[in-house]
């Protein structure tokens, strides 16, 4: 992984074995958290034949991969997890994963026909979340959903034709339970197969003449509309952390 | 502008003025709606020295570019506006305007400082909705901002550290009437007089570890909160379509 910011959360996560860091630059910071990793001192060119993007920010590491099922990432006990079907690009795949870690979900799965969570441009769009999650990989996204529906999930497929509206889901409290979202690709959304097992296909209104939103809009929308119905009563969340752009 | 859905979008807003279509493909849905339109027939070899992108799906067309003011675009009462400060990628630029107009907001502002809507990057991530939407250009984002609230608009700013918390402002209430939201780009936020022009500074509740979420994310969120407190009386929303990946 490149950058800064990755390198110090798989730091925190214990998951960092070798760093590379350019010479003549400040690593103190990261250099403190890296007790019992091997350390290596490097030009600027040397780091940059071994990094893929153009500015790793004078820092590259290696860092061992976490693997987890889904049955580990469940004993947990998350109350929102997410499924990734047939997302084939990384970027995409990253911001989702960013996006699920800031809006409380816990395990987010990334079953075969998706892109390896550890992609590197994957692990960049994610900006940390890689490690702040239970990322689970491999197996059908059918069998994760049979798998989260055993586990007392409600699972909600993301579809432009589903039969339920959003806002109609949240003014029911029917996303007030343990909650699973499946995503599909903005190009094909999500195979037939998997809208079948899903408990219901729920669609984001469109209130405008726009056709869709975006897969990284559309998940925002969903996973924020669940984290309002998951959060605690007003007045007990004063511990939460807030940002946005 | 380039490809298909592009090309039918700004025909159908009356705004193109010549059309290069690729010899030998089937293009009578388009050329049935370009009455009056100068149309070329090109080899796929002319059509691709024509076009920015690697495969235009073989049409490229001319068109005006529409000039209004933020004024005239008030004239229309809209209750949901939307002004881009500061933000320079053209990706981001066109997805927010594509997000807003899914959202329902009738006019979207690219002060100076921000790219260009007809940038052709952010024409195709607009996916459609440069046409859909009053895009007014130019002048300070401060001029906006004052122009809006004078308007009888509330102008939110979206900011990570903003001292309201979004579904505070939603239990509240206070998403219910006219809302302009001023996002900034994800890397240095809002300037500081932009900030300070608004009427309220909000931030996206984080949930999970994430310290933030990207631009596309946290204008979805905002937009359909609004959109959320916007929307007519359960029952008189069966007019609205719908739509997600």
């Amino acid at each position: 992984m490149e950058g800064p910011q990755a390198v110090r959360e798989a730091l925190a996560a214990g998951l960092v074995t070798e760093l590379f860091v350019e010479s003549g630059r400040d690593h103190a910071a990261l250099l403190a958290a890296a007790d019992g990793v091997r350390i290596n001192q490097l030009t600027a060119a040397g780091l940059a034949a071994l990094a893929e993007t153009v500015t790793p920010q004078g820092v590259v590491a290696v860092a061992r991969q976490r693997h987890l099922t889904l049955a580990e990432a469940l004993a947990g006990v998350p109350a929102l997890a997410v499924v990734l079907a047939g997302i084939a690009d990384p970027g995409n795949a990253g911001t989702v994963l960013r996006t699920a870690d800031a809006a409380g979900a816990a395990v987010v799965v990334f079953p075969d026909g998706t892109v390896d969570p550890y992609n590197g441009k994957c692990v960049r769009a994610s900006a940390g979340s890689l490690f702040h999650v239970d990322v689970v990989r491999g197996g059908t996204p059918e069998d994760a959903v049979a798998t989260l529906k055993g586990g007392g999930f409600t699972v909600l497929a993301a579809d432009a034709r589903g039969e339920h509206d959003l806002d109609q889901l949240l003014d029911d409290g029917r996303l007030a339970g343990r909650t699973t979202w499946v995503f599909g690709s903005e190009a094909h959304g999500l195979p037939a197969p998997v809208l079948a097992a899903a408990d219901a296909r729920v669609r984001v209104p469109i209130h405008g003449r726009a056709e869709s939103l975006n897969l990284a809009a559309a998940a925002a929308v969903c996973l924020y509309a669940s984290a309002r119905a998951l959060r605690p009563p007003s007045g007990e969340s004063t511990a939460q952390r807030s940002a946005s752009p």
